[in-house]
């Protein structure tokens, strides 16, 4: 295995070369991060500090009949115990925001194992938790709802008597577990099945996997005597945190200011508020502020999952290998509350590909488990594991060598989408050209039990609100203000934009992350487009700070500013060669030319560049355990641009890695009763660095149209692939197909036993 | 007496009203402050933090011959010791630069009791005060210059060997204490005076007097291992900070972030570094954030008061009372380092008055105290004390009322002031007309040994830059960025100025003062300027927030943004009567406009506003001990336009009772060896609220040119004229002038029994 890691010569490139963007600068917040220096949520440290904790329902769906608190609250050092009852309930109507509020703290039922039922303030982290056991919670068992299947059937227990929906998605008559039914359709599916000489339809079933990031949730909230209330927290966006709060507690934006802690991880599970309001609830009810910090079975049991799913797929090509029809049933377990991501599933099942004849039929289903949250391209790689199985089986089908069968029917620009949009420019050929041109792909595989898979996958990717804010200093560096809290070394990302146009080199910017009293709104970090957008917005700030310093340049020269260009970090009379200036120098005369000197920006892009990547992986399974080794991996993404390549082969090894986790081993393993039977680490089994090789990745770099830089942001997709091309190896090592998520060893055993031939 | 405090019938009008501008909302930082919730730098806690405490001089003068620390370093937790050999020293030719750094450690030579000598680092203050005592220092100790008359006499001990100036204030050939000598010369001297029918000279000495804040000075400081430094300290300019630790530890400005605590009280003497120079020494050594404070007697001894000054005084008037000539010799204690505030004595000891012939001499003399800092109108105080008792005398002489006299002789728009300067807009006369027509100068006194006394003082205001940035809330509330430490309640009339623009109240703004990465480079909280300079830069925010508005309703109707326009917190259509949307109704819909709103500005007003204020007093002095009662006071103050009456009357209120304790009883008591011996509030006698009646103030409004609200600044006129108007009614009331400050006592019962009859 090469790897080629760390070096340019893995980029495939479509797009221009510049002077900052594309190089390797060291992030400016590593050494806080490396010495132990950053300040993380559990890092906050107040006077008077006060800690929660939280009581959790261990039933997965039960009637609660009544909360008795008075014992805790008698305890000493307990200071306050507040339940949903202490939240503003004027929004009755809203169902909406109602859910909102009854995760954060149960209404009338518990609806999932470890659903929050009531929050205790006290002097210690120790007093609160015996507190908790004081507190006397009525409930009346209810019997659980644990899959999609098993919450759309007739028969099932519901669990919001109020939820209504028909099989047209309309409200309907009698209650029902789905929360929301939709149908995307494009073509003639009959017509297109018609014309179909091979048809492959198949079901399938992923598990409820978690996001598994270290660090586990925490909040901190002082609600202030003037009515203002500051929130500390690790998440990765404050304003959607404030906004959030604003909703729950029915508090003005105004009155609300979120300070981003740093934060230990996030891929999509630290966009919700959990503790936050209830530790607001706390300080209100106190005056002081309150703590409060997640256990790792808290973060399993009280936190968004990415869901589980059930999914049938149907399509159908010709003898030539072209594509005709596809079909798509994905239901969706939205967890205790309605919003899986099941949307973006179908935004992405069959978005690899030009077919003309598109049905999708979309669930998203309420059941006993933790309302699911974002994960990295959320909604998509349960549906790329369906898809791209049966596109494996079409190709083995038409006989043609997987990779051609993808080129044959690849989308490119102008190919429509189920959902009816018409791509742009985009690099799915050219990710699929770069995987079977990869020397991965040409190598040998020998041995026994071994076998090679393939697949690629699409997210969107999105664009939304950025602001960015930039002061000049006098020594000529730059500070640059963001909002988009940093998980993965966007503050380097951001700052390199610009550098990039002030032809100042990285380290002359100074990024600070700030809190939401401090820049323009700024939306979550997350959807890929931290890189994009709020580097777009950096890249704005810049030039508005170049215009602002050529207006001084013609002070300084008496010229007029259109007799001034700037070119690599000078500026320069057009007409007078003596006159010239770097950036710096002009720096230093800020103060003899009109004071100091700001820019800034806000972006809203519509345009956003979706992002394609593949995988290539070659495994060897152990007939005695059935235990999936992974001996080589590549990851191929169409990044647009790379902004900073080492940090962008860091999100393309970390996706990958996810996607061989969620492959192979990750699951809420469930109990008869609902419950997580695996809530730690040791149980629930993330690849560690001993269970996988060095992730290979090359960089597709064809440019996003509108972008400054052709960035299309590169967080997500390479998480799509990987289940797929695992199950794509283990079938060609072993001629087995698996339909189930993870493919553990157990999973492996049986279906060697049971002889399964894959087709 | 009547209170009129706090209603608007004390207001004099000569500017316009305006919605917010003029009234008086809550603070935003009050609940914050009264609540204990505002963090001060004493608050600041990190892991790992250090604590640092400094060794100082016992000596006033001294040769420090060795110093040796090894015997601390070797204390059991003790983590570093630094003395001025850690600082770079690349700067030896640059005599300013070694001042500021020696001030801040000693290098040769120790000139102060209070001078700092090394720092410490350890786990606790304890350790870190047993250290101290473990350094041995080994002085030769040298005669001590204890005032400027003593420092300029040629018998003087020499306290810098380099310090050459001759009389003529160029570089000389023999060593001197005289740091800087400038004359400013208007007119013929010598013709004024032989145009006057009185001539009056009289010479002054004032005493060194303290700030007196109540917060001591703090520092925390780390090093990190990326080279970044990092200050959280109470101070009233993060900016000012950070240029400072940039040359004494030649550091880029980009590599210091500072942060600004809340601070407990400055008038000036929280501008220059002490501390934080010292805690980033040490935290470089140790690697860890070093927390220090200053004792009481630090603050004292250590610390920057405002000078001790000799001056002499001589004017000349006719028999129908103008003034003809004006000559002062201001020799101000510069303290160990050169830069007494004499400079602005001279502009300020005849500025109130229109003389054609004026001759001043400024000596700026080094002596053994601490280096002087700000103090409330720098400078200005001690000459308005010497010049209005000489103007008193002259009216008394020409048998005038002293305020008929001064209208006479008042500066008006077009006076040139004795430095060239010729004025623009000014409301001295109005100040005079206000203190005529006030109800207390035409009160009945009566009693035995009560007199009434007056003044007027003049003060320059300064102007300098500032930043702000302003982010729109989709609620149609603003966040305001403040780059301007808030001392006497400036985020209030900072915000106000941007919510009178965008027609919103003060409370929907939420005024932030933040870090120097995170807003445009603004200059110190002093010379009066930030509610006219940040309030300025507020105001120019906000008009690029509604500049950016009216284009978002030009989006929203689909008409050009030049068909729009904004009044009264409302964006109308010019043309179509129909069209009309509220700034608060428009936030609501920016993300559908556009995203987010954010606007930005920086200012550097060279057009500054001056101010002129004065004092009506009534005291009783108890011929038995010497005590003078205040029993009235009145301070009259022109402030352009007063944004918060209510903090501009506690601004007045404020410098008034600075002034009398300032006149009264305030000063360094010296001993023969140079030191301090009244180093705690017990002994240093600074007015109560016992001491004092209720401060009457009458806010006159002569508008500012220029500044969009016609704002002049109002933190510090209103000091200069107490000492002199209570020097003047005890001479009403007991037919004796005292020429030296405090007017303490045993200077009144000495004065008593030398018969000193005042002419």
């Amino acid at each position: 295995m090469t790897t080629r890691q760390g070096t340019d010569s893995n980029v495939v490139l479509v797009n221009q070369e510049f002077d900052v963007v594309g190089t390797r600068p060291i992030r400016h917040d590593g050494a806080d991060k490396v010495t132990g220096r950053a300040r993380y949520g559990a890092d906050f440290q107040a006077a008077d500090l006060l800690r929660g904790r939280v009581l959790r329902s261990p039933h997965a769906h039960a009637r609660i009949k009544s909360i008795d608190t008075s014992k805790a609250e008698a305890l000493e050092g307990v200071r306050a115990v507040v339940t949903s009852r202490d939240f503003p309930t004027n929004d009755a109507d809203k169902p909406a925001r109602r859910y909102q509020r009854e995760n954060v703290l149960a209404g009338e039922k518990a609806l999932y194992v470890g659903h929050a039922i009531a929050g205790v303030a006290a002097v210690s982290d120790h007093v609160a938790e015996e507190a908790l056991s004081l507190i006397d919670v009525e409930y009346e068992v209810l019997p659980p709802v644990t899959s999609a299947p098993q919450g759309m059937a007739s028969e099932s227990p519901i669990l919001h008597e109020e939820m209504r929906t028909d099989e047209s998605g309309e409200k309907g008559t009698v209650p029902s577990n789905v929360a929301t039914h939709f149908q995307q359709v494009i073509g003639d599916l009959e017509e297109g099945f018609a014309k179909a000489d091979f048809i492959i339809e198949r079901e399938f079933d992923t598990a409820t996997v978690h996001q598994g990031y270290i660090e586990p949730q925490n909040g901190t909230a002082l609600w202030n005597n003037d009515g203002r209330l500051h929130v500390w927290t690790s998440t990765q966006g404050a304003f959607p945190v404030r906004t959030s709060l604003s909703q729950i507690l029915d508090l003005p934006v105004s009155k609300i200011r979120v300070t981003p802690m740093e934060i230990g991880g996030g891929f999509g599970g630290k966009i919700p508020v959990y503790l936050e309001p209830v530790a607001a609830l706390l300080s209100r009810k106190t005056g002081r502020p309150v703590k409060m910090q997640m256990s790792r079975r808290e973060v399993f049991e009280g936190t968004g999952p990415t869901p589980g799913s059930h999914i049938k797929v149907k399509m159908g090509a010709t003898r030539d290998g072209k594509l005709t029809a596809a079909q798509a049933h994905l239901a969706y377990e939205a967890g205790a509350f309605p919003g899986s991501p099941v949307g973006a599933g179908a935004t992405c099942v069959f978005a690899c590909y030009n077919i003309p004849n598109i049905v999708i039929d979309g669930y998203d289903v309420v059941v006993n488990k933790p309302k699911t949250a974002a994960y990295r391209a959320p909604g998509a790689t349960n549906a790329a594991f369906a898809s791209e199985t049966v596109v494996d089986m079409l190709a083995e089908k038409v006989g043609m060598d997987p990779l051609d069968f993808r080129m044959l029917n690849t989308s490119r620009e102008g190919t429509r989408r189920a959902d009816g949009t018409p791509y742009g420019v985009v690099g799915c050929a050219e990710v699929i050209e770069a995987m079977k041109s990869h020397p991965h792909y040409a190598s040998k595989l020998e041995g026994p039990n071994r076998g090679r898979g393939v697949a690629v996958g699409f997210w969107m990717n999105i664009g939304w609100r950025s602001a960015c804010s930039i002061s000049v200093n006098y020594d000529g560096t730059i500070n640059l203000l963001i909002g988009s809290t940093d998980i993965g070394g966007t503050r380097a990302s951001i700052a390199m934009q610009a550098a990039e146009v002030l032809g100042i080199t990285p380290e002359d910017v100074n990024p600070a992350v700030v809190d939401t009293d401090s820049i323009g709104y700024t939306d979550v970090t997350g959807g890929s487009r931290t890189t994009f957008a709020t580097g777009w917005a950096a890249h704005e700030a810049a030039v508005d700070v170049r215009n602002e310093m050529l207006k001084r340049a013609a002070i300084l020269w008496e010229i007029e500013p259109e007799n001034i260009e700037f070119n690599k970090s000078v500026f320069r009379s057009k007409s007078d060669p003596e006159l010239s200036i770097s950036f710096k120098e002009l720096a230093r005369k800020m103060n003899d030319t009109g004071g100091g000197v700001v820019g800034k920006s806000t972006v809203d892009p519509k345009g956003v560049g979706v992002s394609f990547a593949g995988a290539i992986t070659d495994v060897e399974i152990d007939p005695e355990t059935g235990k999936v080794t992974v001996l080589r991996f590549t990851c191929v993404q169409d990044v647009g641009k790379a902004v900073h390549p080492s940090y962008v082969e860091g999100q393309m090894q970390g996706g990958s890695v996810q996607g061989i986790g969620w492959g192979l081993n990750e699951e809420y393993y469930m109990n008869p009763e609902g419950g997580m039977d695996n809530f730690t680490l040791l149980d629930y089994r993330m690849p560690t660095s001993l269970d996988i090789p060095m992730i290979d990745t090359v960089i597709v770099e064809v440019a996003s149209p509108g972008h400054p830089y052709g960035v299309r942001g590169v967080g997500e997709a390479s998480i799509l692939a990987p289940p797929a091309a695992i199950a794509d190896a283990i079938h060609n090592a072993i001629g087995i197909r698996l339909d189930n998520l993870p493919m553990n060893p157990p999973a492996v055993l049986a279906a060697l036993s049971n002889g399964n031939s894959g087709s």
